[in-house]
């Protein structure tokens, strides 16, 4: 996707061989416009996939999802990683590893609001080692739903995430392929 | 907001007579089409205030701080409880009691993306004792920005924080006021 590309090369910022920072327009600052983007390519890319939930997780996956669940006319629904006075029953749970901060964490959503005959499509902002997206893919599976697909708004190809999720037969679709950060430059995939 | 109020009524679940719990449009699954009304309502009541930025607190606020920045044309800047990785230094903090949770928690944002320039609109999805509105507040003064007004979803009118926000001088625009929950029943203000 060429404006979020742009972006990326505009006000990205590579900290390491591994960490891209994005805060300026996904992670901490939110670029609305951009999200608007990214849910109508999110839209287009699965529009005949018949969903009818969003799954993503707090904080940063929230903005894009809203878009793509405006575009499709579903609801979206974000995990949470602690559980909330107000959200304490009746619960889908799921353990996330995160190498980032090397720390395992519970997400959680409702089981009021998704259900069997839900054919769910997970977004995130991220997908690096996959651990948070099957974790949502879990929850989903956990409601009987159908996971239709995974779409990321940046993926980290040079981490095993993508593969990882290919090969438990989901459909992945990245807004951003981020082939290597190496050298403080950013380089796209182009396949 | 008749839409909101209407949301409400229809799908809000009162808990006590303090807490109204909305999990099924705003806190947990969110209705992206109601997500934009909201934000057309922020945008209409805000558009001549010369609004530079949206400032909001992750999870709950996201949603409406987004399509409010949609349509006002600005960027948005989320809050967060706690430090990540890639957000370590060179940050605004405030401390903001939760009544709900009964803790203590430190809010954040960079100082990178708010400057004194800035006209700042806060932006959450309730209001109860204002701590979190005021917490936010705190943040946009720390860069001597300007804070234009506070925003909220619902206001729950029969606490303390709106009083509280008026006191200091803010404009408060909030877009379903409850006067009460007492006997499992909301009932909206009407002045």
């Amino acid at each position: 996707m060429h404006a979020l590309e742009q972006k990326i090369l505009n006000e990205g910022i590579v900290l390491s061989d591994k960490v891209l920072k994005v805060d300026a327009f996904l992670n901490h600052q939110i670029d609305p416009v951009l999200m608007q983007q990214i849910g109508k390519e999110f839209a287009a890319r699965f529009k005949d996939a018949g969903i009818t939930k969003i799954i993503t997780i707090e904080a940063s996956g929230i903005a894009p999802a809203v878009m793509a669940g405006l575009e499709l006319g579903v609801p979206v629904i974000f995990a949470r990683k602690y559980q909330s006075l107000t959200l304490k029953d009746d619960l889908y749970r799921s353990k996330v590893f995160s190498f980032t901060k090397q720390t395992e964490s519970t997400i959680a959503i409702s089981n009021k609001h998704l259900n069997s005959h839900d054919k769910a499509l997970v977004i995130d902002d991220f997908l690096a080692n996959g651990q948070a997206a099957l974790g949502l893919a879990d929850l989903i599976h956990q409601a009987n739903a159908e996971v239709v697909g995974i779409g990321i708004v940046i993926e980290k190809s040079f981490q095993s995430g993508r593969q990882l999720l290919l090969d438990k037969g989901y459909r992945v679709e990245s807004l951003a392929r981020v082939q290597s950060l190496e050298n403080g430059t950013v380089t796209f995939c182009r396949d």
